[in-house]
């Protein structure tokens, strides 16, 4: 008889290694453990099987060859040994066995193991409120609630929901209740804006009009305080601002690492909530390694660690784990936080840093922001990508890219790009040579990743001065703080009209594009102009030619109305 | 008065060089000279403005803001001075002047250069054969062209028309012209698939049929002889095997590199045809840059020099010449041949070498061939990508990617990451590991990149035994080469229906993959198994699996009957 590899959980890691050591080492008894009777499924689609675009739960379960992922499968396809409804109690690591105790008849074993592999994963976080244990209120981790969220949607018994957390899960439920079912939804999230740590302001402001924009309800800087219980059921979510009535609630504040079972059997857990393991996923027991959500990992970019819960890391890390389980020195080196989201019409990305992280994490970080065609302008179908680039000042180094666009793969594209080089280190100039393959209906021929990097270069040459899309928009919204300040709108004129209609002509100026150079004199020389155009590139032009016939101080409104529009503001006087 | 910059050449590199000068060097000035009186414009659109997807010409030169970028626009928006319809007819490096000829008048000048930059261009080859320059014999390679191109063809007098060439340009004129036009259209290509040297054949058959399946008649390994002229316009194009009537006839056989000035004026040109340049896009004359599809760049995985004529590449080179020439010590590394063409419903693209190449220059190379879904397969709309994943078996390094997909910018996304990871120079280990984002609607939880990957890891390792597409294709085509092979298809019984009853149990078998464990007994130990599924997946644990029970020799149909069936053939059982 081979080996005897105990794997304790069932869903991502914990299948994929198992799968993994069976073919590497065919007479190698696996047996895969869960608490749960269903296992190795694709908790990311959740949202979409409970919106409908998924019919059927056995399909989150399926291969794609549309064979069900159960027990049976595990051991007629797999060769591999499952036991489910089975908790995993404790190990003991001196005799190399885990105590089980079966959920369906109570009865406690013991299983002996060569190697042991903890693919935990992670447990939702319930705010501790007063009535977050009401019918009617949901997390959303496990396919048996996204069963139970869909069968009383289906039911009819959801005319209103309130949706706890303003996070990527928190996102496509409130997508998912309002798109397909009509659901009256509300998203409450307790810090500034949606996605924190994750991207910056302007893109999360570009996300939140989008919700709005879809009739999701969304309240940011409001904590939800107390569930409001009517007979047993949820009635409302109260916040420091308002109620707002809900027959339904989701939890969807974040995720845990899961760690009780490693933390008792004194392996090392980090200060992220996650378990130490070295490159080849083992931990601080040389006999055990662990995967998934429930580890902690280094940051290629902060050379931080953190915690990085996505199936598709968890399927990475559990083949590593399994090749070195069998021997083969495979090596995981960590993650950059590859990162995206469908919200309705709207793709949202993001990998490395956001600005805000890296300055806290100590760069000197600065971000451009731009707002290109996603294929060549003039071809059909083209829509536009707002991207942010992060950077380091000193080093040159790129920290982080996040965007938005059309839900048809072209961030995809530019975040996928930028996460490989990310991992390797690159800098601004490499970003200004990534090679992406060109043509008219796939990219423009300055792609859009170029273009973000040639900015960046120029911001960090101090060639381009820009003023913070937050500082603009408070500017904006009290013009008398900066009284020197003046808009230069260089795009044609009609499209500065409605602005110049608003703000008279004190505030906001035009000046098209192709007659600065003939007309630069006529334009006041006290004050310090704001350029502004759709997407940066023309104002970037006209600061640099302004500075060199004398009015220093210009700065560009970074990505411009293409930008601004997308994000909304009260003073737009366009919608 | 502020440096002399003369550029010759106004299409890509020429046109970013002379505004991205004057950004960084206002009071240089940078005069731009072009024979054509049409400039700066985006002729890779040339196909979509043939078709019709792109209405009018003037948006191929206009801005995203929608400015026709001509004379006027260079002057009064950059700064830049430009010289049409006049040719550079030499350069005198000792006086450092370029002799000029304004076509329009025939009169000779001569301007002063502080420094020259030559962005001459490539010029489209034409085939030396009879009738070649009879009416209605065009190139596709200036906007006349296309006018003229489209002219006749709105005017109704093109019912057939023969593209000879089977590259990116003949491809898209020949969907340009079938699917938007309804023209009778004939591909011709001498080689014996389409794309040769950029991909290898099964991604060229998937190819090919699609192009037939969308009404192209393409064929393969057929010289175009002669252009059959009728009263001075073309009627029929004969190649060695029949003559195809025409009102039209498309030269895509590709471009050359325009040196002749360069070479009249001493510079190094190379063995590829473009001009020498170093990291700096400097010539052999220090005080001459050149950049765009005239110069000859290294091969970042080869470390070979080739010439890339792309308009995102010149783009690209242009700006590291301006920098250079403005003093900025920009570096311009090289390039690893990203490519993209859209084919009706397909995309198609491929970077780095492939297999054929590497093997002709000199690599251990193997390829890996994979079918996954382009995003969760659960998701609705998700369709398949075909994947080769070329590689050096002695290092482990990646090679190449090429691929098939819908036109969704999945491939691409993939083709990009690959891009970057190759100019890193990555190995399979690294592609592995690649950190693509996740969610449903835009991947699977084990991305394409990194499932090719695996999949290249196993056959270095020789876990995985393939059989080469080719060979199979070979076999299936005469079976009686090799009496001891059986197809094991291991999909569900009912898919293997079609096929036993074509070929019999002898040559096809079914065991489905579930039952494999069970029942191997029952297979004939006198036979070595090529084990077909949908996708290659379940094939390869089957190959292991009967490896480790005793049936040695099994070797697995890579990317089954996802590739197959798109690549389609006369012994396809179903269409």
């Amino acid at each position: 008889m081979g080996k005897k590899i105990v794997i304790v959980g069932g869903v991502a890691a914990g299948p994929k290694a198992a799968c993994r050591l069976k073919r590497l080492m065919p007479d190698a008894e696996v047996t895969v453990i869960d608490q749960d009777n269903l296992i190795s499924y694709g908790g990311c689609g959740i949202p979409y099987y409970v919106s409908g675009d998924v019919s059927d739960e056995k399909e989150l379960r399926s291969t794609s060859f549309h064979m069900v992922r159960d027990e049976y499968f595990f051991e007629k396809a797999k060769g591999v040994k499952t036991l489910t409804s089975t908790r995993a109690l404790a190990i003991d690591r001196q005799k190399k066995t885990v105590q089980l105790e079966d959920l369906k008849t109570g009865t406690r074993s013991e299983i002996a193991y060569d190697t042991l592999m903890l693919a935990t994963g992670s447990k939702p976080v319930m705010p501790p409120i007063p009535g977050n244990d009401a019918a009617g209120v949901f997390t959303v981790t496990d396919l048996h609630k996204a069963i139970a969220i869909k069968d009383m949607i289906a039911k009819g018994k959801v005319g209103k929901a309130v949706v706890i957390g303003g996070g990527a899960i928190g996102i496509e439920m409130a997508e998912a209740l309002t798109d397909l079912w009509g659901i009256e939804t509300s998203l409450v999230e307790f810090m500034d804006q949606l996605l924190p740590r994750i991207i910056d302001w302007p893109m999360a402001a570009i996300l939140t009009k989008h919700l709005r924009d879809h009739n999701v309800a969304v309240y940011l800087k409001e904590a939800a305080e107390e569930i409001v219980v009517k007979d047993g059921k949820v009635a409302a979510v109260r916040t420091g601002k308002r109620t707002l009535d809900a027959d339904m609630v989701l939890m969807a504040v974040g995720v845990r690492p899961n760690t009780q079972l490693a933390k008792d059997a004194g392996l090392l857990v980090a200060a992220s909530g996650g378990i130490v393991v070295n490159e080849r996923m083992q931990t601080s027991d040389p006999d055990i390694y662990a995967a998934g959500d429930c580890v902690d990992i280094i940051n290629l970019v902060s050379g931080k660690r953190f915690v990085a819960p996505f199936g598709s890391m968890a399927n990475r890390e559990g083949r590593v784990a399994a090749d070195n389980i069998a021997g083969i020195p495979s090596v995981f080196r960590g993650g950059v936080g590859s990162f995206i989201v469908k919200a309705f019409e709207l793709s949202l990305g993001a990998v490395g840093l956001s600005l805000d992280r890296a300055r806290a994490e100590g760069f000197d970080a600065d971000c451009s922001l731009s707002a290109p065609s996603d294929r060549a302008h003039f071809f059909p179908g083209q829509s536009i990508l707002c991207l942010e680039l992060v950077f380091d000042k000193r080093t040159r180094k790129v920290l982080g890219l996040q965007g938005t666009g059309a839900v048809n793969d072209a961030l995809s594209a530019r975040i996928d790009a930028a996460a490989v080089a990310l991992a390797a280190g690159a800098t601004i100039d490499d970003f200004a040579n990534i090679e992406m393959a060109y043509s008219p209906p796939f990219s423009p021929a300055i792609d859009p990743i170029n273009a973000a990097a040639y900015i960046a270069d120029n911001l960090c040459d101090k060639r381009m001065a820009q003023i913070s899309m937050e500082d603009f928009y408070q500017w904006m919204a009290d013009p008398s703080s900066h009284p020197d300040w003046q808009v230069l709108d260089v795009r044609y004129a009609k499209e500065a009209v409605p602005f110049i209609e608003r703000f008279g002509t004190s505030l906001w100026t035009s000046l098209p594009y192709d007659q600065v150079r003939d007309r630069y004199r006529e334009l006041p020389s006290d004050k310090k102009f704001l350029v502004f155009c759709n997407a940066g590139s023309r104002s970037f032009e006209i600061q640099l030619f302004l500075a060199s016939v004398g009015f220093k101080d210009c700065r560009v409104v970074p990505g411009g109305f293409n930008i601004v529009r997308r994000m909304g503001a009260d003073w737009l006087p366009v919608s």
